[in-house]
């Protein structure tokens, strides 16, 4: 029996070969700055469970997100997926409550909400921002009664937390923003929680992991003890416990993470206002509203046609493309019958329909050069002329 | 404001300082060994996702758990309950199927099944292994018509899992044992699955991990989809789908450990067969059958008087203990109206309920000197001739 061979669930890097220009480039830290981390977890010998490194790596997520300054926490998990899916359940919603989220988002806020035994609604998304915004959840409440709802941070544009914190107030609904590929970026709010993915891809990424962050101390301690099979004092009291705390080791990576951050988002933001510059030559190309003074995590780029054959094309010439978000949710086969709420009540969501043909996700990454991105745009503008 | 001060969740290291002699040192790969492998991660730029660290990892425990000489495979996962809880999924039994599963095991054997919506049914153990054995599964299934049952490698020793493929055959039960603290000892079945822990304090541990094992090379293939998201062809068709894949970095530590195993085991086994020997010398004091080949995770002792009393007195003289699966599932708040059938169909579970008051686990790791064990046993005696 010989051993198995690689897995062709992935379509990263061994398949990305193939392009001369790649579509995302993880940036983690090189081993040498990882390594008096390493040191400090060998000499402590203490590599799970609420370690040393874990807490000093919360307290300067704290920092980083502003909720330390309020006294919240940022409480680490084992994904962004876990960080959704354990902020739910310590929010202990009735079972069968509806949560209301977009349609044009990564499948995970709603295996998240499903995990959690609630009941999903999807809607549609702003035609500026691309992103759920308080004005169209006011509207899908007047037509489904939702508990919770879960904005995402679209592409990892930050959401604007207050204008959230003001609709929880105004409707007595939970807010939990997927921020996934936002950390860094997005603020917290005072009730509108938030949670961030630490995955390779993601610009803080660590490899594997995920933040709750939280201005009540009392929510994080509930989700930390989640993490933890439930746990106080020696019994299992809260419910949805399991396992998705961060070994020491990841923390090692985040901490070395943390110390390139600053030069990291320095990069990414020059990076971005030229790719952006570059790309508003394209005619008829749109870029999402709202990124004036941040990056965002991935760049995708709506086409005044199908996006398909300019997909088609870029990979033609060498350039790798994706589409993110893409299909949107109700079009995945499992989640084909789960409930859905328009703008006018109905069941269609045009602006998601018209995102889900004509987006592109092109590449950005920090080692995108001048040249590539007007290598991108030349043929991109190329593709379009011929369509 | 101040940073957060260290978690009063976990009573590991922080609070073991105290104790002369502590229950438990976790024993990972030192940094040096861990080099070559974070440095290929630094070339191959592949930090999760089924990278080729993760893959030459899942092979090299298919080889040492045997499966991939007969076609199964190894799936790693984010933590031991995560294999559980995943691996459940995957068999896809209908809601609300009831699961059989010993009352004296470590809460995430019960919320693995919770998770995946099934209905818990807590039996008693043997009172020679301490382990629910395919006799005391099978005369439960006379009073509870139970779809799938997940017996407990009892403190990490290992299960007959040829008498639990029969046990499947017989009854057309599923059958996943719960063997986290026994990988690289415990044998996968061919029906009978494994769920392991890659927990810091286990045997071969990494900091934080799991690891499902099957023989079953479709099954592997639906939990593995199940890690990421239930995606197939890059639409979402596995319900329960979540992310709970282990990065690259993960992958490194799990080599270096599997590097050092064959050492390791040899000094477990050593240091178990002299502890044994000098426990043995103890009148009253027994320890689990079926471990004359193998050393166990943690060594637990069954006294003949209640283990309170002596947990004070080692405490006392400075040797750390620790009360390894209790309480009993059924005596957490969160569970005491679990589903119980005790030997005679009633609820009563005589024998949970005795090792529960007579159980004490006592100091074992790599580290503990002949000395250590003459003073763990010098003063288990005087504290039991007293009582």
């Amino acid at each position: 029996m010989s051993p198995r061979q690689p897995s062709p669930l992935f379509q990263g890097p061994a398949n990305a070969g193939r392009h001369a220009i790649r579509c995302l480039v993880p940036d983690l830290p090189p081993v040498s700055a990882l390594l008096p981390y390493l040191e400090r977890i060998e000499q402590n010998r203490w590599y799970s469970n609420f370690g040393p490194l874990l807490l000093e790596y919360e307290n300067r997520l704290a920092a980083l997100t502003g909720v330390g300054s309020v006294g919240g926490q940022c409480v680490t998990v084992s994904s962004g997926t876990a960080a959704l899916a354990l902020g739910i359940a310590a929010l202990d919603l009735p079972a069968g409550s509806r949560a209301l989220l977009p349609a044009l988002t990564f499948p995970a806020t709603l295996l998240a909400a499903l995990r959690c035994g609630l009941a999903p609604v999807l809607c549609d998304v702003s035609p500026e921002t691309w992103a759920l915004t308080p004005e169209i959840a006011l509207a899908s409440l007047k037509y489904r009664d939702c508990r919770l709802v879960l904005p995402v941070a679209t592409f990892g544009s930050p959401l604007a937390a207050d204008a959230w914190d003001r609709f929880a107030l105004a409707t007595d609904a939970c807010v939990l923003i997927d921020a996934a590929a936002a950390l860094g970026l997005q603020q917290i709010g005072k009730s509108a929680n938030v949670a961030f993915s630490l995955h390779a891809t993601k610009p803080l990424g660590i490899g594997e992991g995920g933040v709750f962050v939280t201005s009540d101390a009392d929510l994080a301690e509930r989700v930390r003890r989640i993490t933890n099979f439930g746990f106080e004092r020696g019994v299992v009291i809260y419910p949805g416990g399991t396992n998705a705390k961060l070994s020491e080791y990841a923390a090692a990576v985040g901490l070395a993470q943390l110390d390139r951050w600053p030069e990291l988002l320095n990069r990414r933001l020059a990076g971005w206002l030229k790719y952006r510059s570059v790309l508003d030559e394209l005619s008829g190309v749109r870029v999402q509203a709202g990124l004036d003074q941040h990056p965002p995590a991935v760049v995708s780029v709506n086409l005044p046609a199908d996006a398909s054959h300019a997909a088609s094309a870029l990979a033609a010439v060498g350039i790798e493309t994706r589409r993110w978000y893409l299909p949107p949710l109700h079009h995945h086969p499992l989640f084909a019958s789960t409930d859905r709420v328009g703008p006018d009540g109905g069941t269609s969501l045009p602006v998601t329909e018209q995102l889900a043909r004509h987006n592109l996700g092109v590449p950005f990454h920090v080692y995108l050069s001048d040249d590539d991105m007007e290598t991108i745009s030349g043929s991109l503008g190329t593709c379009l002329d011929a369509c």
